[in-house]
């Protein structure tokens, strides 16, 4: 089924820039796109059915590169208790925590997981995101983590919408594990990681590297083990404390390195040459009350594609919305309208190593995109929140989110 | 016309708290609320029309008591250029900043401010606001200001939403009247103001006092003014430095003093025995990276109620949604998820005057009320961006915002 889509403006994101099409016209040929470029110069497209976009500015569809929606619970309570006035000792010493999503997400069925990630999924949805990442990672055992990722598989099923599922089996220390780190480790390597990945399962293997968490020895072992079993790799990096786990991330040729506000400019330069993605999570950031910047002017002097994402997670970045981190990464990160932009499209479609078939708009490419009721592409990052009007387009199929829901 | 609505838990907001009714019933009688309690004590209701609610968790309406959301043109693109390193001084010698704002809506019509309006009051009613405030002050002379009420009267009139006027005529010097600013509050005063007041477009008055705005006495002077004409007062005070406008804004009874990162405990003392509302605004502190906070432990000690709003504007707080405040609310300022949502609710209904119709579910009051489906009402703060799935009841009617649009 062929399309012409037409009385638009295009920033396609190319090459990581606006590269704005002024009075575009898309040709989309079932899922793909056939031809776009300006209407002056666009094929004679026969009796294809013709679609008004009513002067809208149409860009790639959003790819939300980081997430961990799929959890039981939400830490809600714990919120209001922090600000109660309750310490994050006391919380932690009656099970709060990671510790109480991880019980939450054991003790809920496949089929709850799902109902409560789809309607995650569908907020986001209905902000123009048209593909994103789901970690595992509240699992930690064999069965649980098969839980969350056979429940990232059927999100990708069920929904219009790309979804890559990532192994995080290595998150945190699991209860049974205590004082076991690398018992742990050896678990995972061993038996989680082959049998998940020969379910089918595994699109990358991540991990978080930190001193709450794991070690770089017990990390590159992860990575190993990775390698061996053909998957690439992502790391939860520097967010805490400088470790340099992106730079091992770099040597393992990582898709992405992720979080990254204590990283050394020697990181940069690593992750350049390994063209491993930066993504950059300013809602951690903001809900943490954190100081320390993630390093943009090295980054950006290297030439590190940014990527910037929702983290969406129930202890540190509650966040149902992607455009949301367009503003802060403008706000708090200083980055461009421009670099926010391709840092939710086709630098983080490379962070999920889908650069070839997604995240821009050109030729050959999924035709997944949004056309947005707006004066100039700047406006996705300045306004702060809410909905702004938007038509998505997924597989050259326009989608109702509301009736899906 | 008679409506039960059942099968639902009510924070009533009723005295400043959450106020729970679980297994809560409401009864409706037309545009207000009859009875509400917990449904083992509810009357019988004879054949009134029954409404299942599904368990959710009932809120009154969301009030935004401080908005600025008539204005021509947006500011994107100088929030790029400011991100691209352009610097404010250079921006500020072209023309650009609240001079830009005031060009762009003198040059609008009504119908075109009302157009633009309209979007954005139905995208904070898509997230359960019933009643908002709309300021003047990008008009600055008499036609203009009152285009700017007139529209906020028709908002008022073509969607269910309940709209308080305010007149922010001190709100800039304009161009014609530079460094003569005395000359400007004498035609505020002598011409604008009785004028309209006169035409009914004036619920309150509102002036900026700041040293880039208004001094102490030029904003009394307007105070005087509008208590000759018998109109309440409001103040946009101490957000860059503590100049005492809120001690002022006490003296005149000011419904409210607004932003308030600057005030002090006297301050505080001052309003509490005027009974005027500390309005505070995240937003633009977070928009403007300030490190200042409003002293909310003064204001607690002092039983100053605490509202919290948008600031919709084009400029410091381009801010589409009033949930995303209370998330700020509690991040950014402390304030605990109960209080934030009094902000939005009680506090936020007293500071526009409408505390004894609106702002708390309780018998008599307008049957305004949002039913939300989440666990707990911290889910309201606690979650950053996104749409939560709500439905909103307006005067007694469900309302379907994605059909008025
Ligand atoms: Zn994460
Ligand atoms: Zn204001």
């Amino acid at each position: 089924m062929k399309k012409r889509w037409q009385h638009c403006h295009a920033a396609t994101m190319a090459g990581g820039k606006y590269s704005v099409i002024e009075d575009a016209v898309i040709l989309t040929d079932g899922a793909r796109i056939e031809w776009i470029g300006p209407r002056a110069a666009a094929p004679e497209s026969g009796d294809c059915e013709r679609v008004d976009l009513d002067g809208a500015w149409v860009t790639p569809g959003l790819i939300d590169c980081h997430t961990h929606l799929v959890f039981g619970g939400d830490r809600s309570g714990e919120f209001e208790e922090r600000l109660q006035g309750v310490s994050y000792a006391e919380i932690a010493a009656r099970g709060g925590g990671i510790a109480s999503t991880v019980r939450a997400t054991r003790e809920a069925s496949e089929d709850a997981l799902f109902d409560t990630a789809k309607a995650r999924a569908l907020g986001l949805m209905r902000e123009g995101v048209t593909a994103l990442e789901v970690k595992s990672g509240y699992g930690l055992d064999l069965a649980n983590e098969r839980k969350m990722l056979a429940v990232a598989r059927r999100l990708g099923e069920a929904l219009p919408l790309t979804v890559r599922a990532t192994c995080l089996a290595a998150h945190a220390l699991p209860p049974e594990y205590a004082n076991r780190a690398d018992d742990y480790i050896a678990y995972v390597c061993d038996e989680m990681l082959p049998a998940l990945v020969a379910d089918g399962l595994v699109d990358a293997v991540d991990a978080f590297c930190e001193h709450i968490a794991f070690s770089t020895q017990q990390v590159e072992r992860v990575f190993r083990c990775a390698r061996d079993l053909g998957v690439p790799v992502k790391l939860h990096a520097e967010q805490l404390s400088s470790l340099h786990g992106s730079t091992l991330a770099a040597r393992y040729r990582a898709l992405s390195a992720d979080h990254l506000e204590y990283m050394t400019e020697d990181d940069a330069i690593a992750m350049a040459q390994a063209g491993t993605v930066a993504v950059l999570l300013p809602g951690a950031f903001y809900m943490l009350r954190e100081t320390q910047l993630p390093p943009i002017d090295a980054l950006r002097r290297h030439h590190v594609p940014i990527a910037l994402a929702s983290d969406l997670n129930p202890g540190t970045s509650p966040a149902l919305s992607l455009r949301m981190m367009l503003n802060m990464g403008c706000t708090l990160f200083r980055m461009t309208p421009e670099e926010a932009l391709a840092g939710v499209t086709i630098h983080a479609a490379k962070a999920l190593g889908l650069q070839s078939t997604h995240g821009s708009l050109e030729a050959g490419k999924a035709a997944d995109f949004v056309a947005w009721r707006i004066g100039r592409p700047a406006e996705l990052s300045y306004w702060l929140g809410g909905a702004l009007p938007n038509r998505v387009v997924r597989g050259g199929v326009e989608i109702d989110v509301a009736r899906i829901a």
